[in-house]
Order: C-alpha cells, then sequence, then structure tokens
C-alpha cells in the first residue's frame, strides 16, 4: 500500500476502504508518511469529502491511535458533554458538577480558547492554583473521588489527531465537518464515556455561521458515535449572541458560580439545566427531561453543586475559598463602559466582534502560543431585546493595559445594532438532533 | 503574507494575485514555504483549478526562479519543439538536425522515460559516448558550432519546478493542465528561444487519453506561451497506436536515421516533416508551411540532416561513427515473435501496454532511480490497418534478460486487436491550436 495511491484514490473521489485509512493514520501516528502527503491528503478530504463509512473508520483509527480510557470499574454511567466553542460559552464548568453531584460521571477532557472563542482549560486556570495537566491516573483518582476531572489533552491520548490538526492549522484544512467530526469524536470516545451531549453553536459567534452547516456536523457526530455504540445526542444551539453576560476567564468562572448559588443570567441557567438534563437521560439517571431539568436545579438549590464544584477545584489544586468568594479570583485593575449612542432596543449583537474584542483586551489568543490574561473581558449591560437609553452603558470593559483598549472599545461600539423595536424572541435551543 | 492565506484562497475558488502566487514560488525556491503548505496549494490548484492570470504569473514566477537562457547573439532565430510524451515518440532526433542544418538554432532542453513513454536523453545515450549532461556554457558552444544542442535539465533552469514536480510526483498533484502548462512551458521559455511547436498526443499512449484534454492544454500552452511574447502553435497528434515501428532507446536511434537516410515508417517521416514545417514557418524561415515541407525534405534527401546529427553527436562526446553504422549501437542478445493467433487485419494496438511491455523488458523506468537497458525493444511487424495471417509475427522483441519476458510477452500478446476488416484511416495530425 502507498500514501500516493490512496491520495489519488481520494483526489478522485473515490471511497477509501478501512485498511487505506488505518494505513494513513498508523503512518501518521507513527511518522512513517511525511506532512507533504498527509497534507495532499488532507485537502482532498476538503473537496471531495467522506462517506459515512469512511468516516467511521478514520474517527476509529484516529481513536485507537492512543489510549483508550476505561472507567468502567466506577460504578455509574459515565457521561460527557461537548461544545463546537462561542463566546461566553462556559456551560461546562456549571453541568459538570450538576452531573457528578447527582451520582453520574464526568470525565471531561477540555481545549483552550483560540481566537474569538474561549476555552474551558483557560477559564478553569483562572481560579488560582487550579491545575488541568494531570496525568492519566490523577485524572482517575480525581474521577473516583469526586465524580468528576476536569482536564487537558493529554499526550496519550489520540495522537493521530495531535499530529493531523496541528498540520491541518497551517494548511487551511481546519473546515472541513468530517475532519472536524473525527477529531473531537475520537478524543472524546477515548474518554471511557458511555453518552455524549453535543452542544453544536450556530450563529455569528460560531464556528459553523449557518444553521445548515452545523445541523450537518452534528449529524456527522451523532451518527459517528452512535457507530461507535455511544448513546450520543446534538442540540443546535444560539450564538447569534454570547451566552449569559460575562466574557473572559475569570469573569466567566464568576458568572458559573451565580448559577451555581442559583442567580445568574437566564440563558445561560436554561442551557445548563437543558444539557444537564440530557445527560441525566442519556446517562439512565432519569426517565425523563423534565425530571432531568427538575433533578438539575435540585442539585443547584441543595448546594449540591457548588459543593461538588468546590471539592473538583480542592482535588486539582486550586483556591477551593475562590469558589465562595470570587473576589479570590483575579481582577482586572480598571474598567470603562461602552455607551449607547442613542436610545431605542438592541437588535442585536455581532457576537463574533464582542469575541475579537475580548481576545484584544489579553483575554484570549491571536496564536496558540499566546498567553492569556484571566482577570480581563467583557460584562454586557445590554442584551438583545434590551430598551436603552441614550448614553447608557451597553457593556463594561475591564482591562489591565491601555495598548489594545482602543481597538477593542473600537469593535465593541459597532458591535450593538439598536432599532426602534425589540426584536421577537428566539429559542437558545434551536433543533435536537439524535433523540432517543 | 501568509502561505496559509494564499492555500485558504485558493481552496475557496478565489483567484490569487500575481503577488500571492510570487510569494509561494520565490518561497518554495529558497525553502522559505515548507512541502506540506505546497502540497495543499497544489491540490487546492487540482481541485480549483487557474485563470489564465494565474497561470501566467505561475509560469512567469517559475521561469524566474532560476536562468533564463539568452542566444540573441546567435544569428538566427532559436526554435523548438516539445512532445507531451509516447510510445516510440522519437521525432526530436530527426527534428533537431533537419532545422539546424537549414540555418535556424535548436537549443532542445528534454527529459528521460518514465512509465510507458520514452524519453530524449535515454534515447541519446543509447549512443556510446553521448553526454546529455553538458554545462549551460558548453550547451552554447554546441549551440554556436552546430546549431543545435541536446541536453537533460540543468540546476540552473526553473529551480521552482524541480521542487514541485518532485512533490507533485508523491503527492497526486501530477494531472493538473495548469500545473503541467507551467511546468512545460518554465521550462521552455528558459531555452531563450523565439519559437515553439507544442506536439500534445492523444490516445491510448498518450498522458492525456481524451482530445479534449489535450486540446485544453495545448490551448493553455499557447495561450501562455503567446502572452510571454513567443510564437507558439500546438499539433494535437494520435497516440493511438506507437509512433513508427521500433521502440526502445538504440533502436528509435536506429529508426531516426533511417528517416534521416531518406527511409524509414511513413506516420514517423510525416510527422517528422510536419513539425520541421511549423519551426521553419514561426522561426521565419519559410513563408509557408509547404515550403517548409519541401524545404525539410531537401535536408533529408541532401544528407545535411544527417552530417548535422553526426556533428552533434561527435560534439557532445558521442560516437559519430554510430550514425553511418547503427551496429555500433547496442544490440539485445535475443529476438523473440509475438504471431498472430488468427488471421485478418489490425483493427488497434493498445498503445500504453506496448510501452508497458517495452519498459518491462528493461528499456524504461517505472520508478525514477531505475537504471534502463538501452538496447532492448520491440519491433513492429503490423500496425493498425495491416493484414496478417495466422502465425504470422506481429512483433519481435528484443530483450537480453528473461526476468520480465514473459510478462512482456502476454501484454504483447493482448495488445493487438485483430478483425474482419481493415479500419478506415485517421489522420496523425487531429488539430492545430494558435496557427497564426
Amino acid at each position: 500500500m502507498r500514501a500516493v495511491d490512496i491520495i489519488r484514490k481520494k483526489r478522485d473521489a473515490a471511497e477509501l476502504s478501512r485498511q487505506e485509512i488505518e494505513f494513513l493514520i498508523d503512518g501518521a501516528t507513527q511518522d512513517r508518511i511525511p506532512d507533504y502527503q498527509l497534507a495532499a491528503w488532507l485537502m482532498a478530504v476538503v473537496w471531495r469529502g467522506m462517506t459515512r463509512a469512511e468516516l467511521a473508520a478514520l474517527t476509529e483509527a484516529m481513536l485507537h491511535s492512543g489510549v483508550v480510557l476505561d472507567f468502567s470499574d466506577l460504578p455509574a454511567p459515565k457521561v460527557d458533554k461537548h461544545s463546537t466553542g462561542g463566546v461566553g460559552d462556559k456551560t461546562s464548568l456549571v453541568i459538570a458538577p450538576v452531573v457528578a453531584a447527582a451520582g453520574l460521571y464526568v470525565p471531561m477532557i477540555s481545549g483552550r480558547g483560540l481566537g474569538h472563542t474561549g476555552g474551558t482549560l483557560d477559564k478553569l486556570e483562572s481560579i488560582p492554583g487550579f491545575n488541568v495537566n494531570l496525568s492519566l491516573n490523577d485524572f482517575r483518582r480525581v474521577l473516583g473521588a469526586c465524580h468528576c476531572g476536569l482536564i487537558g489533552q493529554t499526550p496519550e491520548i489520540a495522537p493521530a489527531d495531535k499530529r493531523l490538526y496541528a498540520l491541518r492549522d497551517v494548511t487551511s484544512t481546519v473546515e472541513s465537518p468530517y475532519l472536524i467530526c473525527a477529531s473531537i469524536m475520537s478524543k472524546k470516545m477515548a474518554e471511557g464515556i458511555d453518552a455524549l451531549i453535543l452542544d453544536v453553536k450556530t450563529g455569528d459567534g460560531a464556528f459553523m455561521k449557518k444553521q445548515a452547516d452545523a445541523e450537518y456536523l452534528a449529524e456527522l457526530m451523532v451518527e459517528t458515535g452512535t457507530r461507535m455504540g455511544k448513546k450520543v445526542v446534538a442540540l443546535i444551539t444560539d450564538m447569534e449572541q454570547p451566552l449569559g453576560r460575562k466574557i473572559g476567564n475569570a469573569l466567566e468562572v464568576e458568572e458559573c458560580i451565580e448559577v451555581m448559588e442559583g442567580h445568574g443570567p437566564e440563558d445561560l441557567r436554561e442551557l445548563c439545566l437543558d444539557l444537564s438534563a440530557w445527560m441525566f437521560l442519556l446517562g439512565n439517571r432519569t426517565k425523563s427531561l423534565a425530571e432531568g431539568k427538575k433533578l438539575a436545579s435540585e442539585m443547584i438549590a441543595s448546594g449540591r453543586a457548588r459543593d461538588t464544584f468546590r471539592e473538583i477545584v480542592r482535588l486539582q489544586g486550586g483556591d477551593p475559598n475562590a469558589v465562595d468568594d470570587p473576589a479570590r479570583l483575579p481582577r482586572a485593575q480598571h474598567q470603562t463602559p461602552v455607551r449607547a449612542k442613542h436610545a431605542g432596543y438592541v437588535t442585536g449583537i455581532h457576537c463574533e466582534h464582542v469575541g475579537v474584542a475580548g481576545m484584544l483586551l489579553g483575554g484570549g489568543r491571536e496564536k496558540k502560543e499566546d498567553a492569556v490574561d484571566p482577570a480581563v473581558g467583557l460584562v454586557l449591560k445590554k442584551k438583545v431585546g434590551d430598551a436603552v437609553k441614550a448614553g447608557e452603558p451597553l457593556c463594561m470593559v475591564h482591562y489591565n493595559s491601555d495598548a489594545r483598549l482602543a481597538d477593542s472599545v473600537a469593535l465593541l461600539e459597532h458591535s450593538f445594532q439598536i432599532g426602534p423595536a425589540a426584536p421577537p424572541a428566539s429559542p437558545l435551543v434551536r433543533k435536537i438532533i439524535g433523540a432517543p
């Protein structure tokens, strides 16, 4: 078997066999196939796409390029959630403790932020001392102790994805739903979970701007996970405006603690309850979504979710007191408002620009190597549908350096559309794919 | 400017600017852009194609990646011929001396054979002592002395093409008419010529099996050359059966000498006269094709073409006596016939298989690194339209080793179609593109 022939076959739109795909992925993992052949094949996949059989073979080959965790000794179902990413998208920090507090296990391996979107690991690291780089043994220990562990990618998990993702990043082959699906699902299936809820974002602040693209990716992921014997459901959710009101690493942790205290913005709270309810249903913890939502609300009202979160923080080396006293989280030195130029109703928020504005303050990364400032960010005072007076603050900018403040504020000033009437409310969950 | 953005632009079917193409080609030449980015870009070009402006920019950037020869001090027009390659396609060895003998200059830089097709350099090297690896200074000296030089690629000419071609070969990105055009034309334009005749082969033994593909490539090359200020015409010629009767390096030199002695097979002789006539017309040596054909015939009848060929051989280190006594060329030790199974007329010859049969004997290369045996090959006793009796030889196999003889003979036995009636004769030159 030769890589050049496999590239030609894909170039000519033929279906690759499982053996051919395994040859490529094994060759990538063991460094037997050079980058230039992988790059040509990746571009041919962007061009020609993949059949469902090819996608299943690719995902499985990537999964088995590394360690597949086995938590079958733990005495309850293992469930996880994955989001395709957005602005202010912080549900993991609420859902994981809620679901763990109710007795399921949540072995969650997350990523970092890039561009206009944030990442769970960066948010967790804003908690003083929190260590996301646990060994797989320590991950297992924390998971066993408090039903949840929150870590980053380890070198043992799906090494083929690491090599391919690094190549995709520099060869403009990231945006293929097949390659995205295989990348996400190979890593999630390595977590040793029984069920997975996918939060596939769509809209201006999402990776998939068009709902049809989000639905297509969701269908691929649901089908691929199901073929691999897992329960998988995807929610298509709105990312036309930021989720919640706070954007920035420490600010988002703070807002998650507010939700776990029974407060916080309604959209964020509702989505956390929905996602938790799906995890309860898929993990056989409840018999219906309604029952699951009730259980999630109880975990919050009783303080058990917050107790679990405090325990996770403590077991992963973080300051547990920060959970009760968010003043212990990093705070930016300065605040400045962005004000409405005229009165009316907020009819839209340019969500991607709001994300970029947060990144420009130092809260996110332009390049993977960039460091992030955990303290900076934005607090939205107005969201879509809110009435606003001329001169009233639309959002507060939390910043530490004047360097790119002007760029950030200029973006924000053009990010809020204000019109004469409030637009009709649109649902946060637009569609459910793969419901059992 | 970043390569990743240029790749994305081409992936998304946008037109690249001249600056972007120069950035890529300069980066390839100076090793600033890694192979994997070039490979992804090449596959995106195979996918999306190129506009004529992009193609002109690419060809010029590749041309100017190296030395562009300047023969403006030589006192007559400089002309060349390029063929896209076929089986028994040996016209260069006749045309170059014919055209040089009539006073034009022919600075011809040729390639080697690969797969089922032969290459001019391999044929020349079957002449004992013939050196195709002249320095550019020696090339100039030979060209000045006898109006013709026949050499291989030098490191100074179009180094960008060398890097890209090596990558295309291993990433299945060879078969793009745009990349083929830029590769051929950048090297031909570096020869310092005023005019170029292209012999674009089509049919079973050609690279372009379909005439429409051959015509498209021909149009691209004619337009690209014309944009660069050269006179360029392309003939679309038939490669449904081998050209002439002899296939194999020394055998083809022998057949070319036969043509220069006024004999040889009619199809080969006619095509050589046609191509020479076009070179005379484009090089302002004659005012019409008819006049050019007459001049070419005179160069052969007078022996001046053979005299020039003998002089080229001598100046490039070869044995000049081989031109008058082909017995001095390498000869295979054994011959065996392939016989007709039944009587009838030859209705078709599987031209690619005949080429592969010659390669299997050792006369060609499967891989670029393979050595070739100059002596082996095939002599066709029957061509399309010929009557044949049962048991009569269809071709003679000239071989040195039994190793793959059986494979070669088996292919040849299935390469001749014999039917009850001769098919209608089809013209060798199917179309002329870019006629002035």
